[in-house]
């Protein structure tokens, strides 16, 4: 352990659990990551997983203030934190803070997720992006970018539009689940021959979700046929279909923005292999695609915490 | 056996094999099925399930043409027919017929699947269904629906344009089978308690495959989203998606077709509970639902057999 930590604050997902140490000036000390997501704690016993991997930090630090942020605040998780209603910012995130105290008598603070009732009635939900977007902003210079957009990609990626710190809007794609299941369970995975990325069938999929009439139903079928008529390798297949959705998603987002990016840029939050995908094809649809902090939890778990008042 | 018949018609597609004894008339004299698609003859051995399923059919009447149409003229079938270019009709199709012997001696005549490059220089394909199609045009009195949307709803559903006689258009819909995916392997499928039909969420979600901005890949999260906010049952959902879904090939395949169809009309070939539901969307999105004849495939058999000169 190096440095003095003014928080610990946890990313606790469904597959993966991260924990830092986090300084005042928002840089991060230590991290621990462990592939100990919320839906593999035996017994739901949290706490227990919560001494295996940062016991040494909870015992040098008693005192220290922590934020919990992610899908460990799901019915699913540790403590249900009702959704906190859209637009909301540190503020509004702050105020909605749950704490808890473990069997230990550690306090800790959980961060709730969104929720955004659309124009036609129907919600939409995150948790754990939100301290994400956030902390995105931390590194912002004063009305640097007042109004951006912002993409988390992942299985269910998400679109956000912040405004002056705020997010305002934001909705769910179920892209990366609906590519797994069409991969491992479709004809259409039965054609591929392996998942190696191939850039041209990539940008040719990008390039088909832009075109002509209709949309993903109708277009799915081309992943078979250019098979069909050898104009794809099998070896291919599996890149031209990540393509067309990933295209697809930024077409329909783009539509549902409640305004045109600014400066025609969109920030990419995450720094996986998908995240550089997405990355990609934002350029190719026209637009410069902006490469998020690689801390976005840890921060905005800080400004939270600070908006909060748990730490000065 | 009763009536005389003018033509033996066979539709072997991947799932099911139907065989018609069909009268120069039209009329279907005697229908024989059974679950022995393609992909379930035992040693690709195609003519002895033919001798299994219809012997005695052949027995009676040796010289009895044969038309055979569907999958069984796929690469993975009896004998793999190249696909004739679309726009074509009776006479095309007949002009492209393949004839093989079997090891009895007999003769069989393939139908072969079309081909269609879009303006976007994507291919799609069909087979089985062209035979469907010509068939149903075959009940028409001369000119009365000269121009004409069809739907044939399956897991891969197919819309076609028809201007006299002739398929001018068509397009494949993966739809029936991204609904099996996501039932069955996905989060949403996850959270369905059965799957009765419900009309009203059907209705539900055939409504918001038109709402508002954006695409299915952003809808399909509403699914989840309805549920947690206590909005649809979880006996609902599984009615609500395939809704979404058959709503959305709608809007699709509405953008796709060469024209309007005229009379706002739109023949639906097939008589499934799948079939039904799509002419509850139909209806829902303001045109009308035309019943195809039962009998589409024998019907077209006879015509293609006819324009070929097989029978008088």
């Amino acid at each position: 352990m190096h440095g003095t930590a003014a928080l610990i604050g946890i990313d606790w997902g469904t597959t993966s659990f991260r924990a830092y140490r986090i300084g005042a000036d928002g840089s991060v000390l230590e991290t621990k990551a462990a592939p100990a997501g919320i839906l593999k704690v035996p017994d739901g016993d949290f706490e227990a997983v919560l001494e295996r991997e940062i016991g040494p930090w909870l015992a040098a630090a008693p005192a220290l203030p922590m934020v919990v942020s992610g899908m460990i605040t799901s019915r699913q998780g540790w403590l249900e934190v009702p959704y906190c209603p859209c637009p909301a910012g540190s503020a509004e995130l702050a105020g909605a803070l749950r704490e808890h105290a473990t069997r230990a008598g550690r306090r800790l603070h959980f961060v709730p997720g969104l929720s955004l009732i659309g124009g036609d009635g129907v919600p939409d939900v995150i948790r754990g992006e939100e301290t994400q977007i956030i902390g995105e902003l931390a590194g912002e210079r004063e009305g640097e970018r007042g109004r951006q957009a912002i993409v988390l990609p992942g299985t269910h990626s998400k679109w956000a539009f912040v405004e002056d710190g705020r997010i305002v809007w934001f909705a769910t794609f179920m892209t990366g689940e609906v590519f797994a299941v069409l991969k491992e369970h479709s004809i259409l995975g039965r054609l591929m021959a392996g998942d190696a990325f191939d850039e041209a069938a990539f940008a040719r999929g990008l390039s088909y979700a832009r075109a002509g009439p209709g949309g993903l139903l109708r277009r799915l079928f081309s992943a078979r046929t250019l098979g069909l008529f050898d104009q794809l390798p099998a070896s291919a297949i599996a890149s031209y279909l990540s393509g067309l959705l990933i295209g697809s998603e930024i077409v329909e987002a783009l539509d549902c923005l409640p305004e045109a990016p600014g400066a025609r840029e969109i920030t990419v939050i995450g720094h996986s292999e998908l995240a550089l995908r997405y990355r990609g094809a934002i350029d190719a649809a026209g637009f410069r695609a902006r490469t998020g902090s690689v801390d976005a939890s840890p921060r905005g778990q800080l400004l939270i915490a600070r908006a909060a008042g748990l730490i000065a």
